[in-house]
């Protein structure tokens, strides 16, 4: 970026903007092995123990949507950041920006729905900050949650994709699209009727059985903003692999599938706040299947694609229709404020 | 509160709102035993290790003010909250909420300064996020960090104070009030020319060196928002002990004195960011003084009062024309966003 620059929506896109921004400015400046991985979560040494630690602002519009709120939202974003970096998420802080004027009762439904999602993903919110700003200088309410797990050696590349070879096979727990979509729909200038609900859900407990029955899961990200599509087009170049995706094998839900096809949106680039992609050895895949289907969370699991020595660097989509189709990361910004 | 009861600019001022809001809203319903401290820090048991987190938002208005500006406050502040819980802060996560439009140069400028700040102080920021709002939508920036450190069982209990008794020393490491003055100064509506600097610095060696050399402190708190007046009342009534103070022992510069005075601020209310309180046995206060002198952050340092079990639960002032009076914890808002 020249110095004359603007930050821009895209900026906080988490599509191909914000990873300029971040490789130009943060990584840049505040330099060490860490910030390098750009991973979600940092994995830390402390004495003798392995941290996961991760943060994430959460400026949501609407503050209150179908399947959730800005609040449990915050939760289960960033206890999905520390459980897909292989870590048990414990400890949880929260930081609360509020406009002036804004209402009690919806600040404690909020924060009552914090504490029993904090309640069923097994972490602790055990410290917080409040600040206050005049009217018409915050929109209602941000909350920023930072959060620590501890995680076992043995699961530390997971967050990295270090082990990834070509054979994995590429899973996904489920639908896509809902959460973006339902956000949208919840916007009121859009004056739209839909019975999209968001996917808002904490996956620590899934993906905890997941790695305690089996050893052979080198990739895990969950897939927020930019969508299934953003994840695997980093990592294709980060790890110099090839993706293929078979475009059929999506799960997408036939009203997110209308909303998105309306709107011009493509469903793999649009947000999720419960869906995981899992990058697993083959011969691993079918007993990761299995134990997905068992839970709530990942019923409609399935293997969307596998990772393959042809164009490393690249995800490649086979369309339904026979053609082919390179999945890069989002540019610009689809849906400001989706998380 | 009442149900149909709004927020108010108070519910930020880190007085007595502040203490309620946390109290009835967020202690009540996350409920756990680290939150019900309510320190500035939670100090958290992962496997054997102990560990201190911690987490702030800034939203200081203006975002550049004489002595540092929105970046190098937010490392500076939560570096000093890990330190006064008596850990040696680590690693730091850096949440950005940035208004669309925003310069990126001054972007730069601001995370050069956290750079540099986190250098200083010893630790790395590790992880991150950014979120960028529609113009309107927040006012230029806001910037949340959270901070892990690790932390000596031996020091667990100085962050809330539990070995205080009476006869122990108070401690103050230089002049109060600059930080507050000297953004209130550089705000553009009020057109006022003065010299006063923020004392915005990071205290982790400056106490990282008097915990190495003396065991005898029994609580430590940077005197942020709400001032030094805040911090006291909060621990006078907490702990259920008497705190006495001599105004006249209190430092403050003639320049902030006489802003205070023309604004009718108590400089005990105003807000510090580079400001420590420091509680210790009588016998050890002469040698913590002495290696706070020999720190360009501790040259000012002096003894302002001491713990008694006259009135407990009350901090009393001994005013120099000779009278006394008690000192509350910060009724409604005196400064808003001044972090």
């Amino acid at each position: 970026m020249k110095k004359e620059d603007k930050i821009l929506l895209g900026h906080g896109s988490g599509g191909k903007l914000s990873h300029e921004l971040i490789s130009r400015l943060f990584v840049k400046h505040f330099q060490n092995p860490w910030l390098d991985k750009q991973t979600d979560s940092a994995i830390l040494k402390i004495q003798d123990e392995n941290i996961a630690f991760t943060t994430d602002s959460y400026v949501v519009d609407p503050i209150f949507f179908p399947g959730g709120n800005i609040g449990k939202l915050a939760i289960c974003g960033t206890v999905n950041d520390l459980a897909v970096a292989g870590a048990v998420p414990l400890y949880i802080s929260a930081g609360f920006i509020i406009e002036e004027g804004f209402s009690f009762s919806d600040l404690e439904a909020i924060v009552k729905s914090m504490a029993e999602e904090a309640k069923r993903a097994g972490v602790k919110i055990v410290t917080g900050d409040t600040k206050v700003v005049n009217r018409g200088k915050c929109d209602k309410l941000f909350i920023n949650t930072a959060g620590v797990g501890s995680i076992e050696n043995k699961n530390a590349h997971i967050g990295e994709g270090s082990l990834i070879r070509p054979g994995d096979q590429i899973i996904i727990n489920g639908f896509v699209g809902d959460h973006g979509m339902a956000v949208l729909a919840a916007r009121e200038e859009l004056n739209i009727r839909s019975d999209i609900t968001s996917d808002c859900a904490s996956l620590s407990t899934l993906i905890n059985n997941i790695l305690h029955s089996t050893d052979g899961i080198t990739f895990m990200r969950d897939a927020t903003r930019g969508g299934v599509a953003t994840v695997l087009a980093e990592l294709a170049g980060k790890r110099q692999v090839g993706i293929h995706i078979e475009e059929d094998s999506i799960p997408v839900r036939p009203q997110v599938r209308s909303f998105c096809e309306l709107l011009g949106f493509d469903p793999m680039y649009v947000a999720n706040e419960g869906k995981v992609l899992i990058i697993a050895r083959k011969e691993t895949a079918g007993e990761i299947l299995k134990i997905l289907h068992r839970d709530e969370l990942g019923r409609e699991a399935r293997i969307i694609g596998h990772i393959t020595s042809d164009h490393p660097g690249r995800a490649w989509v086979q369309t339904s229709i026979g053609g082919k189709r390179i999945l890069d990361m989002l540019a610009g910004e689809q849906l400001p404020r989706i998380c």
